[in-house]
């Protein structure tokens, strides 16, 4: 049983109950999501992805910080972290590594870590996720920072959950990491060189300069006296193209972290002038709605399916004496009412 | 247009042709797909991956150039490389590198390799690397090696493709890395140390024997007057339960390659012997299946849908007027007709 009422006014024990019930996915949590969802849609929503071994978890616990401890004079907001490791598909534990780390952060009650392995499909990875974030927006969390491990689709299909995506580089990593990494550049509004201390800077952030270009083909960058001319928005308009910029961090003595933090509110500010903040909550939205109607249309049509049939096909498949084109018309036609 | 007949009758040009359509999911790749099926089932299927830096590649070119030219008196077989990159989702290049460095079997016309790199979902990723595995079994190629680059639940998809899955380590990658491999552990049915001439080759295999046993730990294994001694097999009966053997390979000259060939052809015998061949077959079967008939039953209801009616509903969720569970449900029941 999980208290929706004690959620909203705050209660931990109970907001940390729910989570269990929407990480496992159970019909307690999906009831609990239904009544929260009408107070979602406030939260600064912010993923962070990169490979093992960038320093990504130190980096997200120091931005917790200063949005617990801001420098600018503004008041501490309230700062929630789902950590996800979709790499681990099957083994429970979670290898993201231990939260204890976090001491600076330790007995202070308006930040709530959350860490999650992967259990089963991909999609329900990312959709546990999806409800948690919201669940933690319903609780009145103004910061959720969404930590994911590695690259492929599984950091894309998280990553947007969020209204802005940091991509943590880090000195040394193999030119092969390197290389895998071009597909996630395209989904960075950010780029954070961390361990920026370490020999190799230089050669990372060049590296990285040209994979961006080639991610922005359509962003023409001249260098023209020493100065770079964006030339061909695609958007046209009066708003820029948002180019993503490139932030040397050191998590470890927080170097970096204003400008990190600058870069955000930046991000922010344009995704609201421009629009893309409502764009990209519809389509997070939409992308929800795509799944669960694909859930739903297949429980419903295995409801109408007559007992056997679908083993039946499957014998005739592993016979050949059926393609699994014919065999999806078969089971179509023959069995919906 | 493809000619399936030519294909059938081994022409490579009409095989390249068609692979591209299957890539592509185009209808004639669809088309061709039906034509080809009765004609599949014949290959033996070997998955082959690791991360990036093990040298995964050279090992697959290893096997090709054996299975070719084998030492053991047996007749070469044909052989087709499908390498897969689904950790690049955006970019549309072959990630996994220059197939030229195949000088060995450049020439010879009993080896086809294709390269290719995610373009969209990971499910269309799966079901595209599906048909053209079913395309060269069908097209007579005996033994089909399907490599692919990463640690995740992509690789997890893939490698269920396979009757027989590699999983590739070297020494010396970083204790992160390690760590990420607990998932994909699970799904190896042979586990190699590739690089092995490498300092730090003890330390890699120690850290995979005691993941294995975290990995499998219904299989108890007592050491025993030096000897592996294995009880509680939780299938019961005479077919003892496979246990992956750890084999050491240095790609760039061979060692090691006819121990593994030895293995893969153990496992074969294995998966024959237990009735494992069979069952494989069938799942791999069903998840075609059940893929076809969510994408089709998601099409048929579209069709239904009222013009409009996904669009109101997405700003009714938009607005919070409606959770995603009631948008489902408002679908659902107001459209299908």
């Amino acid at each position: 049983m999980v208290d929706v009422q004690a959620v909203l006014d705050g209660s931990r024990l109970d907001l940390s109950r729910m989570l269990t019930q929407i990480e496992n996915q159970t019909e307690t949590g999906q009831a609990a999501l239904i009544e929260l969802f009408p107070h979602t849609g406030r939260a600064e929503l912010i993923g962070i992805t990169g490979a093992p071994g960038t320093g990504k978890s130190s980096l997200v616990n120091q931005l917790a910080f200063h949005y617990r401890n801001p420098k600018n004079g503004e008041a501490p907001k309230k700062v929630a972290v789902v950590a996800v490791d979709p790499s681990s598909p099957f083994t429970g534990g979670a290898v993201l590594g231990d939260r204890i780390r976090m001491t600076a952060l330790s007995g202070d009650t308006g930040v709530f870590v959350r860490s999650m392995a992967s259990r089963g499909s991909l999609g329900g990875l990312a959709s546990a996720t999806a409800g948690m974030v919201q669940a933690f927006d319903a609780a009145g969390y103004e910061i959720i920072l969404i930590e994911t491990v590695g690259a492929g689709q599984a950091e894309v299909d998280i990553a947007r959950l969020a209204d802005t995506t940091l991509v943590v580089e880090a000195p040394g990593l193999g030119d092969d990491i390197q290389a895998i990494k071009a597909g996630i550049l395209e989904i960075a509004d950010i780029l954070v060189i961390n361990k920026a201390d370490r020999p190799g800077v230089e050669t990372t952030e060049r590296a990285l300069r040209s994979m961006l270009q080639l991610a922005h083909p359509v962003q023409r960058v001249f260098h023209h006296h020493g100065q770079d001319l964006i030339v061909d928005s695609p958007q046209g308009g009066e708003i820029p193209m948002w180019i993503p910029p490139i932030q040397r961090t050191v998590a470890t003595d927080a170097s970096g972290l204003p400008e990190l933090l600058g870069h955000i509110a930046d991000h922010r500010a344009h995704l609201e002038a421009s629009g893309d903040l409502k764009r990209r909550e519809r389509s997070r939205l939409a992308a929800e709605l795509d799944l669960r109607l694909q859930q739903a249309l297949v429980h419903r049509w295995e409801e109408s399916l007559s007992p056997g049939a679908y083993d039946q096909t499957l014998d005739r498949l592993l016979d050949r004496q059926l393609s699994p084109q014919e065999a999806v018309k078969a089971l179509l036609n023959g069995s919906l009412k």
